[in-house]
This record gives structure tokens, C-alpha cells and sequence, in this order.
């Protein structure tokens, strides 16, 4: 008899990006993506977009090399963490609770096979926004800022790693996590794989690391209202200098409008419309992408940039392009 | 302690419609909500929107009054439908199981306190588009139509109620359904619901039936990809003659961008776009809007229509404005 | 024979607001919309949307009532200008010449039968961004700002007058002007007129002043780049407390897609969207919408609020709701 | 002393393109593009898009091969087309009268240096839609289609030409248009230009046939209203199978945000958005983009596709690549 699906991780709570230019890469989130800074503590800033509901959804962490330093994950109540930390427990995977970051609650970590940190909780801070933060509409955390591309909240977030399929079999097994779409090379090797825990079609995904390295970083992504915010800010990254790599164009996997650009530290960052795709069904089947369709390029026929399958946070040492070090 | 939240119904699968004028009511949803038939028996049609992964989102059905037939609500898994037939086997809402419509398996149909006829089930047909309604991505129900409103997929129905707290009270408890907002008089009667089982935030809500009368139905929801094209759709509206009856405009209450229509049948259609926000907490607080948040108006000012408040289908007779037979 | 028509004024170059508050309305054009000082003389501050090309669209002046100081008006040509002076001079309209405002040439003044007052130039002076303000695409008079509403440019303004009928043959025999649409009343009164000296369809439009009172001001519209930025527009209203009068919603006459509100001085303004409609026809019959058109409200149905008809600057004594000082 | 500017012709009327295919050109105008069908006469078929004023805006005539018949500009009266037939007569350009085409007056025909065939006229049909494309609001000119790509009104087109310059001179001194911006290499030779006669910032564009051959076309552009209709028409045309060529992004030059893709007779059509960029200045001053700057590629920086440099109909026999008979 098959059982029933694990449902006790209830979404994507924040990401830690490691930055060597704090300072360049705070005026970047707050400038020109519009997003709002809610503590500081040590080395890092506590940042969040106006529709998070906790009181960040972004950690950026000074450092020597860029890439993340952890994503949070929140449980759907106490007793849903208690049952994955069990299920963890003595395994490879597990490293142990920590008191948990300033905007949450003590936290469960581990990491995938391939080496991300992650960081289970449940215990959160509601935002409350101060009064010249307060929006006029209650059932929003915060008003709309006006300012930059107006981020609207977290979206998903992107690792590369070497071995994909040991990554998914963590996730579904572990963590719950459910695959909703997956390139398959003609090997039968999986290159990538698209999961979720809730309604949106994806809360992360992982792409085959071309460098071979474990660990490292594609991109984070926040959620604009619309496509045509999309495209408004490519003029403001145009205007504002910051490097457009890729788009504004639409996937074919998971038919995202997307626009990739890199933050001063040299993380990758990504602007996308928020949900207007969910996928409701409770047992959808994952669709599975060949090397033939991946050669169609993105939907409307754009060729995947090269750098998109290269390029990662941290650089790998002496791989030309792999990376902000090496360019 | 506190029990964890029962999540066995995994979404809205689809609504039955009621109407008068049966073949008018289907070029409707055809040509200019931009539908697609996919299924026909006895005095039903099937229609479907291009993103809906179900064979149908709608049953049409021939009637001598408007109104709604029933909601059909799609379990998790086999074992959570049992789980919910067994919570409500027995009580005063159970009515018992039927074979399923054309395009799912079999149902156990109950009802709510107020009288709306429920349909659970889980065993459904996946829609099969033909050669000539083939997507060209894989990851997608159906071809975009390119034809009328283009609505994406059945987003959420509204109904009216007597008792407002009875019905909350009963999908909370039986179907595991969560309040996201809600309206709360002075004397503290409630007065409207907004309920989900899912991130978007709500799925389907109830509004106190000014007439007193019981289970009459308010509107049924489609959502199209951005507010542009909900605009789009007024103007398709106002070409071909379908009563706009308010909007576009902004909901103060879970900021839906709206749009409300007669069909030709007399029911009350809404344009919506899709799911920019969603409600990923799983520990949400209900916003509870007061007499006199409500006066405000919507969000951007505009008084609610008085229609809004009286018109449902059927008609109560004798109560003029309450429905298509008494205007 | 037929004369050719009068080719020689090319657009509406800038309008010239009074405000009791000018602090407050300065951060209001500046915060809110979204513009840019670009000069001061005076009790004048000068302001410019990112689109606009000459230095200055909007002369922002204090004084005791709020309501228009004068609207200007660029010739084509050197030798165009002194032909309009030509024509206007000895007339009971002409003024005579002044030195022009801080960012223009010499303007000849005149007024309208109504009374307002009007400027006629052709020197200007074309906006030289400062280094901050300096855009990445040189066909682009400054940088997107990225704050507020980002409005793009100076779209149109619309006054009130007594004698609609003796403004439009003043504007066609003098100026050049044509009329693209207008409403008259069953007893054949002219009650509105929309004319444009471009491929716009109107530069400017008069309305009937319901107090009888000559020389008010009714509305100055900016345009900015899509209905989906009107719709942010009335979201950051909201977010800051500006009181939205009406909107967004679509104009029947014209087909604007407008959004109405005050600004802190008094004066309403209006975003709407860019240029989608043109008139290229240099034949163009004028629309005649009638009394009982007008009564099927706007486009998709909203009825006109009550205060579009008799507010306006400066307020006119004793007439309640005719304008700031009387609400 | 400077003559005035040359204000004769109103605007670019209509396009003349020749098909091979003229059945499937044909249905991939009406279906895809969403254009009506006004009149049919000898092998052309008169096709309009719903807010064109005129008759029609494209002559569809089947041809051995591909390319442009002939481009219509509509006069801005009588006496301006006999001006200009004045201004013309006994050149080189000039071919002479006919009794124009079966929507028009008599127009007169000439060539510009690179032997693209132009008619000049002033009479013209207006559009009279029959009862069932009548629309709601009647300062329009047809119903909303609601069908495909709905495109708006005709644009401007591209011609390409072997000595660009000697085109822009004949425009200017022959027909009054004003140039807007330009590429001029670094050898001085301008190798390509937009034009305008009214308030868009071009009619048409001319750009360096790389194939030194004369008198091909590049292609032609429909508008429709917002950068959310020009997403959407992508997802139409991958739905329908029509090759996109590039796009959507924004060009940096006149910054139109593009879609390009191939009708089934081999010729290019763009579908952009219309006219939010005016140029309202009368002295515009024409932006010149160096080689280095055309090497940025487009606005958001996607390099432009090499097909966009040799692709044109006809294709030049013998050269691959350079139109739809040599791929």
C-alpha cells in the first residue's frame, strides 16, 4: 500500500546569500529591487519584500566569496518539524538544532547530499510593520513601496549540484517535497528537477553543476504582480547599471517570465511574475523534459545563454566564467 | 493540545451550473469566456479553461431556474476521502454516494447548513486534448485558446447563506477548510466568509443572503493571467452586449482584481486574475473586517454596487432585484 | 474654397498649477507621481516627467486659491508663432508679449473667452539631465525614476467654462485646434469638447462649469506607460492617503483609461495611459455624444460621480462642493 | 532663411504585400493576427485591423514571390497631394497617375531611389462596419475581435535599401518626413533610419540591405495596446506553429518593444505596442547610434539575431539565408 505524502513542510521561509560587497549589495535589494530592511545582527541584514508575511525572507551575510549560506524552510506547526527532524535524525544528512536566526524561532539543520545547508523551524515573527510602513489595506503586511522593482515576496530559489537525483530522493523522502517537472538527458541521467511543498509549481530547483563542484548557488528569485512589472525592471536594472544576463523571456519548464541579473556581491538574481501557474492537482505527474525539447531553447525560441549553465556563487578556482572571481 | 489541521480536500474541482437558457448560456462560456466543450450527457455540457488539468471545471446544466447544482470538491488521495466520509457519515449534512459524473469517479455527496450540495471525490479524468487543442509546451492542459476572455481556470465560487458562522463551522470542522477573511457585524453576527484549502487565498466564500432565503449561489470565478487581460475581457463585455455589473476593480477584501457579469442563464460570472497572492502561513490569522471598515468601500473607493447585496440565483419570488426572474 | 487648416501650434508644452499648499503639493509631484524638479524662480517650482522634453511641463506656483495660472502652448516655428500673434493681436483675446517663464522663450499672451490664460512660444529649452538623472538610451530625455507613479509625460488638461461653443471656435480659428469629439444636449447647447493639435486625440478638453463661473480648472492628466501602471498608480494613492476621486476605469468619450484624485493644493489630476488611441485621419469627423448616451455612464458602466460635475479650482463661494475651500 | 517643414502627407495608409501562399497568408492574418477582411479584387484580398480607420491598411496579392507591392501614404488634403505631385512631377521618382486601388482615390505613384513603389492619395473609404462587427462604443472604428492576436492598427513598415541616405533625402525634400534617429557607421555611410510624418516616432524605417540588392522589404508592424498584448501574441504564434524569429525585448533604437515572426508567404510581420513614445518636439533633433553602440545589442541586452541582418523578401537568389526561397 502507498502512503500518503508528507505534507509538513509548509513553504520556502527565507535564504541567506553570502555577499563580499555588503554594503553594494544592501543598496541593491533596498534601491533598486525595492525590498525593505527589517533587523540587523552581526554581519547580516534582515531583508524582506512588501507581501512576505515573516519578518524576512532574506539574510545577506558579509563574507569572502558569495553563494548561499542557508534556506530556511518552514514547518506547518511544531509537530510537523518534530516529525522531520525524527525522520532525519542520525542520518548523514543531520547536523543538529540551533537557537534559530534574530526573525525566528530554534531551528533543525541539515543539508542535501550535495551540501546546501537548510535550516527546518517553525517558531517565526509575523512582520509589523512601523507606522510609515503600515498599508492601508490590513490583510497586507506592508505598503507597497514604490520604489525600485517593488518585489512583491520570495519565490523559489535555484542550487546547482552534482548528483540531481540523490538531491530529489532527499527532498521527496526527507522533506516532502514533490516533482513537478525534471530534465532527463538521453543517458537517463537527471540534469534538473523543479519541487514543490505547496500550490506554486515550484519552491526551488537544482540544475547539474557543469563545473562538478558541490554546493554552490544559481539563483534566488522574488515575484513581482505582473509581467509587465517584469519588464519594468529591465529598464530599471538597465537604467540602474546592473548587468541584464538573460530575458525578460518565458521558460518552457514552468513557463516563468523571467529576467536574470547579478547582484553587486555576484549572486544571480531573478525577477519573475508571481502565480498566476499553480498546480492544484494533488497527484500531478511530473513532466519530463528530453535533450531534443531542451535544444527548442526557452518558449517563444530564445537560446539559453551560455553563461546559464555555467555560472555560480561561489566561482570554482580556475574555471574561466564559472563564477564573479573568475570573470 | 491542539489537533493538526485536517488537509484531506486537496482543492475545487469544479461547479455545477444551473441555467434557463441552456444553449445561450454555453455560447457564453464559449465564444466569450474563450471555453472549451469536453463532454456532453443527458441535459449537461462539460466545459473546461485552458489551464484547468481536469477534463471540466463546469457543468452546465438545463434547469428551469437558475442557481447552482452542486460543488465538486476533489480529495487529496483515495484515503483522505475516506477519512471525510467517515467524519460525516452519519450527521445531518451526509447524503450518500452517487457514481461520479461523466468525467470523475464516485462522489459522496453532502451539504452544507445552509443547503449547497457538496461532491467529494477523488478519482478524476486528467483532460486529453485533442490533436487540434494540443499545446506546443507539454507542461500545459491545452492549447490557449485566442478567443474571447481566454479565462485560465476555475478559480473560486461564492455563495449566499443564512448562517454565516454555521456554514464556517461546518467546513472547518468536516472538510478541513481554513478562514483567511471574514466580515463581523457590530452585534457580531458574521456576515461573509472567505475559506481555502489551499495558497490561493481563498477558494470559495459565502455571503450572508440578504432575502433570507437558503442556499441561493452569488457568482462563480474564472481567472485570466493578469489584469490586463481582465480589462481585456470589459471591453469584450461591452462589444457583445453581457451586462457588466461592477468593475474592474480592486476588492479591499483579499484584493482581487474583479469584474462581475450576467450570462445569459442569469447567474452572476466573475474575471478575476490569477493568484498574485497566496497565502503560504500555514498558521494565518483571519483578517476580520468591521461595519465600518466595509463602508469604505473597495479599495480604491468605488461604493458596492447595491446589486451585489440582493442579486443571487434563483430569484427569491416576490423580492424585487433578488435574481434574473424578478428584474 | 475650403482654407487648409492651421498647422502651427505643435503641442500643449506645459500648464502652470496654483496651490494654497506648495510644500505639500512640491512633495506630492515629486514623491508621489513621480517627477522631477528641474528649476525654481520665485514662488515657482518647476517639474518634469521622465518622458518629457523640454525642461519644464508643470509650473507648481503658491498662491492664495488653488486652480491654473495659465497652460502654454509651443508653436512650431518661429515663423508660425508670429503668424498666430498675427491673428490674435488687436482681438479681444490678445494680452500681449512677456519675457517667458525661467525655462522658456518670449510668450505672447492671450485668454480664452472664458479667461484662462494662455501662452504662446516657440524657444525652450531642451532638458539636460544632470549625471544622476542621465538615461541609458540616449533617445531618452532622463532616467526612469523608479518612484511613485513614474509618470511619463504631460498628457492633457481640461478647464471648465461657461461658453463651451465660443471656446472651441476660439481655439479653431486662432489656434489651429480640432475637435475630436464633444457632447451636446438635446437643446443643441455644446456641453464638452475634446481638441488636439496632434496625432493625440485630444491635447486638451473644456467641460460646462455647472456654477456658471468662468475661468476654473478642472483636471491635468499625465500619461504613463500601460493600464497596468494606472492600476499601481491607484495602489500607491491608496498606500499614501491621497484621496482617489474616481477610477480607474474607462471613459467612454476618448476611451481613457483614467484614474482621478486630488492633490493636496486642491487641483485634480489624472493618470492615465499612454497614447495607445491615436487620430491619424486628418479628416476626422467629430463624435456627437447625446444626452442620452452620456447617461449609460462610462465605458463598462460606472455612473460619473456627482463631484466630476462641479468641483473644481478655485472652489466658486457659497456653492458647496464646488471646490477645496467649500468641502 | 530656413523653409518651413513640409506637413502634405497625413500618414502611412496602407501596405501592399505580395504572397506566394495567399490562402494561408490569408488565414494567418485573419486567425492569427486577428485582421478582418474588407473587400476582395483580382487576386488581392483588402484586410484591416479594428482600429484602423481607413478601409483597409493591407492589400494581401498573390506573387510568384514574396516582398512589398507598394507602400499607400494618405495626403492631408487635396492641395497638399497636389503639392507634393507638383514636387514631383518631372523627377526621376515620379511614374504617374492611376485610379488607385478599390478603397481609395486616384492615387499618384513614385519610387523612391531604391525603387520601392509609393501612391499618394487623399480620397479614401471610410470604414463602415456591417452590423455584426458594429462596435459598442462609436468612436471606434470596428469591433473588438476577441480572436487571436487583435491587432490594433497598422504601425509602420521597414523597407531595406542599398544607399540609405539617398532614400532619407528624397523623403525629406519630396514628402516632408523628419528623420528621428539614425545608425551612421564609422566610415560616415548611414545605414539605416526611421522616419516620421506625424507625432509616432516613425512610419517607417529603411535599414542597409547587406545583399546590395534594391527594393526589398524588411517588414511590417502592427501595434496593439499594451506589452502584455505582445506577450500574449507570442504564446499565439507557438501555439500556431509560426516561427518567431525574436522577441519580445525592447529595441534600444525608438525603444519599440518587438515580436518579430514570418506569415506563411515568407514575409516578416512585427507585432509591437503602440504609440506610448511620442515625438511632440517640432525640432526634434535625430539620435545617431554609432557602431560601437549598436554592438550593446538591444535595450536589455539581447544580441540581435543574425537573420535580421539578410532576411528580407524577396530573398536574392544565390545568397542563403536571405529570404524564404534560399532556406
Amino acid at each position: 500500500m502507498q502512503n500518503e505524502p508528507i505534507t509538513d513542510i509548509a513553504h520556502l521561509g527565507h535564504l541567506e546569500l553570502l555577499t563580499p560587497k555588503p554594503e553594494e549589495s544592501l543598496r541593491f535589494f533596498i534601491d533598486i529591487m525595492g525590498m525593505t530592511e527589517s533587523g540587523r545582527e552581526g554581519d547580516s541584514v534582515y531583508l524582506r519584500a512588501w507581501d512576505d508575511y515573516e519578518r524576512h525572507t532574506l539574510k545577506l551575510t558579509a563574507a569572502k566569496e558569495p553563494g548561499m549560506g542557508h534556506m530556511g524552510l518552514r514547518a506547518r506547526s511544531q509537530k510537523a518539524l518534530e516529525r522531520r527532524v525524527e525522520a532525519l535524525k542520525g542520518t548523514e544528512f543531520a547536523i543538529g538544532w540551533n537557537d534559530g536566526d534574530m526573525c525566528h524561532g530554534p531551528a533543525f539543520v541539515c543539508q542535501d547530499p550535495d551540501g546546501h545547508r537548510i535550516e527546518l523551524y517553525y517558531e517565526t515573527q509575523w512582520y509589523q510593520a512601523p507606522a510609515n510602513l503600515r498599508p492601508a489595506l490590513k490583510n497586507q503586511a506592508q505598503r507597497f513601496p514604490a520604489r525600485g522593482c517593488n518585489v512583491r515576496r520570495l519565490d523559489h530559489w535555484n542550487g546547482l549540484a552534482v548528483d540531481i537525483k540523490a538531491n530529489r530522493e532527499f527532498f521527496e523522502n526527507y522533506l516532502g517535497f514533490r516533482l513537478t517537472e525534471q530534465i532527463v538527458l538521453d543517458t537517463g541521467v537527471e540534469a534538473a528537477m523543479w519541487m514543490t511543498c505547496t500550490n506554486k509549481s515550484y519552491d526551488f530547483a537544482y540544475t547539474r553543476d557543469a563545473t562538478g563542484t558541490k554546493g554552490r548557488f544559481h539563483h534566488v528569485t522574488y515575484a513581482v504582480n505582473s509581467r509587465e512589472e517584469v519588464l519594468l525592471a529591465a529598464d530599471i536594472f538597465l537604467e540602474n547599471g546592473v548587468k541584464i544576463e538573460t530575458g525578460p523571456h518565458k521558460h518552457a519548464i514552468q513557463q516563468t517570465f523571467f529576467l536574470y541579473v547579478y547582484e553587486p556581491g555576484g549572486n544571480r538574481v531573478e525577477i519573475a511574475n508571481a502565480g498566476a501557474r499553480l498546480i492544484l492537482a494533488p497527484d500531478w505527474k511530473p513532466i519530463r523534459w528530453t535533450e531534443a525539447e531542451r535544444k527548442k531553447g526557452q518558449a517563444w525560441g530564445l537560446k539559453t545563454i551560455e553563461s546559464f549553465h555555467i555560472y555560480g556563487t561561489p566561482a570554482v578556482p580556475g574555471v574561466p566564467g564559472s563564477g564573479p572571481e573568475s570573470t
